[in-house]
């Protein structure tokens, strides 16, 4: 990002919804996801760089509200996203945010964007740039549980990043799976409604468990899982909210993004602290092994993380240019004299 | 703020600069001046409530970018700020910043908003929140050392909330006090431009002390204090940035908003942990004591703390009605269906 003169820092562009939509549709939603998934893995690469924290939580009975920041020192970038379950009852989105991008010399904005629908495609783009990693040779049939918002996307990343072209989709509401099955239409992938969960396992060589409820709940239980399957668990995201029954992770090689936000968060917040798991960045870099036979079962504990969000905020911001896909925001005052904020708001009063 | 329907969610209010400073100007400075400091009062008064955490900081060599969460059980707020000491070399600001409140029961922004300009108005009006119930009985004279892009506000709090008509001015730049000279006259203050800050001194009640270099620096010696004052400083506000020597601090009665955060970044960092610190919130419940005589140094080590800048934009909600100072902004993705976001997506593109 060369330096940009002050008055150009003024404003600031914003990535409505609608002009989302657009870019993602510009760029075609497969590309994109296959894009994202190379910027995402580009910064897990470079992780140690990274200023990391675990998000700051605001939680409620309804849900909870975060923060997520981070920084690789250049560019500092933070998402505000809300978890609430009940919200659909209202007609509301269960997750809803937004995000931005700053210098880090200057501390000034360089990018605001929605991040409800840009959300949905990072989190499925790290699903699969994981699975690319993880996930049996030559896979090509994903079990889906959970046909909610996320689903979709999850199963185009999954085509697009790898090859996957047969999903078997279930969800506790049959109305959740017909609407999947309908979005899905005419995308190139077989898709199967099955009545079961145990059902929608078979032949599934990468199983995604992505459901929504705030509680403790066992979606998958360990008769279910066959060996040699890689498991993309990204529906247990917040304390108190987990899918899996814990014999499955027993039997598993479990893969974490950030472990110290994952123990609190993740699947594994039903095991003792110190169950191994491997960090992802690790895997990437060739710091660690991923998977090492045919008959292990891999596990993404997926929680989603700050890093993703700056990924994905950064991909926006170099694909931004040139399209006219924003708005220029008045957000950064701009006095002639940065030490005459006064000056500058009393002349605004002529 | 009751519940509004799904389609009006999809849009938030958000509050340019442009917007702001014509807000501040149909209210009246003074008189904003005087409302935001009951708000902030009244939020100290219900400090128990709050979900308190020191602000999440992210330090560079350059500066530091901070988020600033709090929520009082029903609606959340954070404000976004940086602080580039550095930057009014490139013509930039060393502040600048933005916020946003939330409702904590669906997790749903409900308005967005410029904090340059306020959070320049919410110090001040903290400032003089604080000075109203700690500031000898009858000051009329505040000495005001730094005469930066806070001074100006500073000056005119006091005057709107504590009756202070006489300011003398100091600044290593006599620039800096020429500019806050000309910018304060006509506003019904005496103001003196003094050569140096023994000469600011001369019968002040209140010292403010603001200014901003990112370093231990010493603006006010101990021979300088007399007995009986109220200090108000402000200017140390981040690891390794002071302003006081410490001797003043040992003869002091010291009052902070929030001792986790002010101990690592206010005067008193320079003191052991254990150093016996007021919380400014018990002052006004009436739990703690506040000045208990003439002869007494009270000393505000204000820091800035989250809820100060909860009640700036709860005060801009409330005012904000009506006014059409605002722009809607399409920040939330708002599907027919909650679980569809995909099919929204999909549908943008015919």
């Amino acid at each position: 990002m060369p330096a940009p003169n002050p008055s150009e820092l003024a404003f600031i562009p914003f990535v409505s919804v609608e002009n989302m939509m657009k870019l993602v549709h510009g760029i075609g939603l497969e590309t994109m996801l296959r894009e994202l998934a190379d910027y995402i893995e580009e910064d897990f690469r470079r992780w140690e760089l990274f200023d990391k924290t675990p998000r700051v939580a605001s939680h409620s009975a309804e849900g909870v509200i975060e923060l997520m920041p981070t920084s690789d020192g250049e560019v500092y970038g933070f998402k505000y996203v809300n978890g609430h379950p009940k919200n659909t009852r209202k007609g509301l989105q269960t997750v809803t945010a937004f995000g931005l991008l700053a210098r880090v010399d200057t501390g000034y904005p360089v990018l605001l964007s929605e991040m409800t629908v840009l959300t949905a495609i990072r989190t499925a783009a790290t699903s699969a740039m994981v699975a690319r990693h993880l996930a049996p040779k030559g896979a090509r049939t994903m079990a889906m549980i959970g046909n909610g918002a996320q689903s979709e996307f999850q199963a185009l990343a999954m085509k697009a990043v790898c090859g996957i072209d047969a999903i078997r989709l279930y969800d506790i509401d049959s109305a959740a799976t017909e609407k999947a099955m309908r979005n899905l239409a005419g995308h190139g992938i077989t898709l199967t409604a099955c009545a079961t969960p145990e059902d929608a396992m078979e032949g599934a060589e990468i199983i995604t468990t992505c459901t929504a409820d705030k509680q403790y709940a066992t979606i998958l239980t360990d008769n279910m899982v066959g060996s040699g399957v890689h498991i993309n668990a990204i529906g247990g995201d917040c304390p108190g909210k987990t899918e899996l029954h814990k014999d499955i992770l027993e039997r598993s090689t479990v893969f974490v993004e950030y472990p110290p936000q994952t123990r609190i968060e993740g699947e594994i917040q039903q095991m003792p602290e110190d169950f191994p798991v491997t960090e992802m960045w690790q895997v990437i870099t060739g710091d660690a092994p991923g998977r090492t036979d045919a008959q292990q079962i891999t596990l993404f504990d997926g929680v989603g993380f700050a890093t993703e969000d700056f990924s994905a905020l950064r991909y926006i911001h170099d694909r931004l240019n040139d399209t006219g896909l924003y708005q220029n925001l008045d957000i950064i005052a701009d006095p002639d004299d940065p030490r005459d904020l006064f000056g500058m708001l009393q002349r605004a009063a002529g």
